[in-house]
């Protein structure tokens, strides 16, 4: 097959890995992943995996050779191994470029700001008494979240401050300065919204609709699309994804999480330049999903549909306790005909790990949420 | 994962067995296929392939060392070898029994016939003579179709005689009587149209839409849901589908192939008892696909929704000439965002060999029809 020519790399083997990859064989495409666990998620599907550390030049360069373009699937990854690369004439999208200035959230937000993009007060800061300083009223006051510039993710990387008082704690739980640190002005939200949005070979976009999100100490929980926000909150929700696209210059998927401020104003959060957890409900909820439409971008190919079929519900399946992964409730869940259930494959649970996910859809959103809810009463991951 | 436990064998790695797999995977199973070809369909995203003969005891008994649950995506197999492991204690399901009666177009339609199925008027024969007598104007007339009573497929093992003077041509090209042969009234259709269906362990049912079939020289061309037909007939062809799985007391997924004639009456054609090429369009115009129900059916799972979304065409990619398959025209196919292409992953194109298929959806029938055929001269699979 001709289209079979264009052989995929992708870095990174987890569940966002395995879902391109189940878009990627409809297409008889030939798939080779790096990751460093040789049971990761992708491995059962990938024609060919490269064990090897994320840090380690090696595993990128062995990718390369059977790949004609190289994506990824999580953005902690050698931002030197990929440029070596890329210099190297060996095509990576999105771009090494836009994933150093995502990698690293003080770049991204100032990049988002000198683009007229709204964003949530932010500053660095290496000391205690600097962060002090940014708590005080006249300043970004408290609350306020520190963070590190890289390398978080789940609310990894992630301290609120809530008083004065916990600067000393938050300070000390992100490394007490070892790791570059920034502050960020609290947004006092009504809604937690993202949008899915993909950039083609030629510029061309597509952008699904806005998804609602809840997340339960920091992990996503739920995702309930459409989202209940006005049209015109909707409307520039999806005009800010569509500029973020613009300023990253990438080709691929990109996710914006934003907040929707209690006064109205929508501020972007996060950036990732990767299918995204929250967009995980496109598979049941519209025609071509996230993971189809990164798979046509990357390969130079128009979007499918975006369009929303019904109102869908996403729900994490996370680890409920640590042990060999056992699945409870699937076939009472399945007792609704409008409910699937998404299994990563990842053999040991853990606390909070993202072992899966299922989607309910329905014909109204009221409904399809009470449904999604009850069953997370139902179905379970623990550990035994 | 205690869904994973139940691992599934699959008989045949062609492209049925690699979509049964790509929903299984979703469900993070563990899939064993067995097949001659090392390079099938099914082969890139199975945990583990047996390479063997089908009509092999060998490569069965393997196969069942790796598998809690065993199917099959291909009818032509060895029920003996089957039947073996079934005595052996191991489930196989769609039942042996029910494979040995559809395998045996004679006894197929026997069992039918006899649950007051209506199908063409049909009988055994051995010889030129007993053919003419068959075509007399008293009895069947002709034309009739012969028949060998096994191992045909896709028109093969499908000779019609259209006067008198094709009978010794007919009985020639499918041996000579060395193979069983029937001889069936041809039915003077107005519509050709199948049903996919799935019955459960404990004997629910889950029945898909009415879908008009075109064949173009014996082989599945077109197939267009829903049905251009009276809602009188598309639940009598509903009905029957349900009343074939009762026949054959089968657990999966039933394929029911007839004929609406021109009187108004429908004939059940054909029985498989397994997903179907009529059946692909469910991927894109269902919630849950005949792959996922069939896989749902065999792990004892209640069925997802099998109502249609909305109206969806499905055309077969078949070989346009021999040599290294090249793809042509999916760049413009997916100018149209509805249009999802299938690519089976076989390298060698043959003349009318199945290599992929696209399915178009749309808000109307007419007009996704008119999309459709439209795109058959853009997206081809040719050899080079």
């Amino acid at each position: 097959m001709e289209i079979a020519k264009k052989r995929i790399g992708i870095v990174g083997g987890g569940q966002l890995g395995k879902m391109m990859i189940l878009e990627a064989k409809r297409l008889g495409l030939y798939i080779t992943v790096l990751d460093p666990a040789a049971d990761c998620p992708s491995s059962s599907i990938c024609d060919k995996l490269i064990v090897a550390n994320l840090n380690d030049l090696s595993g990128y360069t062995e990718l390369s050779k059977h790949a004609d373009v190289i994506t990824y699937e999580w953005e902690n990854i050698s931002v030197p191994a990929l440029e070596k690369l890329e210099k190297g004439g060996h095509i990576i999208y999105p771009s090494v470029s836009s994933l150093r200035t995502i990698q690293n959230k003080y770049v991204q937000n100032a990049a988002l700001k000198k683009a007229g993009i709204p964003v949530p007060k932010f500053a660095l800061v290496t000391n205690t008494e600097e962060i002090r300083e940014y708590g005080k009223p006249e300043n970004f006051g408290y609350p306020l979240m520190l963070k590190t510039t890289s390398g978080g993710y789940d609310g990894k990387g992630v301290a609120p401050v809530k008083t004065e008082d916990d600067v000393d704690d938050a300070f000390h739980q992100l490394g007490s300065g070892i790791k570059e640190l920034m502050v960020e002005e609290f947004v006092d939200f009504q809604k937690e919204i993202s949008v899915i949005a993909c950039r083609g070979i030629k510029g061309e976009k597509a952008v699904y609709p806005v998804a609602e999100n809840t997340h339960t100490n920091t992990i996503l929980d739920t995702t309930v699309v459409p989202a209940d926000i006005s049209e015109e909150a909707s409307n520039k929700a999806k005009e800010i994804a569509d500029k973020v696209m613009s300023v990253f210059e990438g080709v691929g998927t990109f996710c914006t999480e934003m907040f929707l401020a209690k006064d109205g104003e929508i501020y972007v959060n996060e950036v990732a330049p990767r299918p995204h957890n929250s967009g995980h409900y496109t598979i049941e909820g519209c025609f071509a999903n996230q993971f189809e439409n990164h798979i046509r971008a990357i390969l130079g190919l128009p979007f499918g549909d975006t369009g929303l079929i019904c109102p869908a519900v996403m729900v994490n399946l996370l680890g409920e306790s640590d042990g060999k992964a056992k699945l409870l409730g699937l076939e009472e869940a399945y007792n609704d005909p409008n409910v699937q259930v998404h299994i990563y494959g990842k053999s040991e649970s853990k606390v909070g790990r993202k072992m899966g996910h299922y989607t309910v859809v329905g014909e109204s959103a009221k409904d399809t949420i009470k449904r999604a809810l009850e069953l997370k009463k139902i179905v379970r991951i623990i550990g035994e």
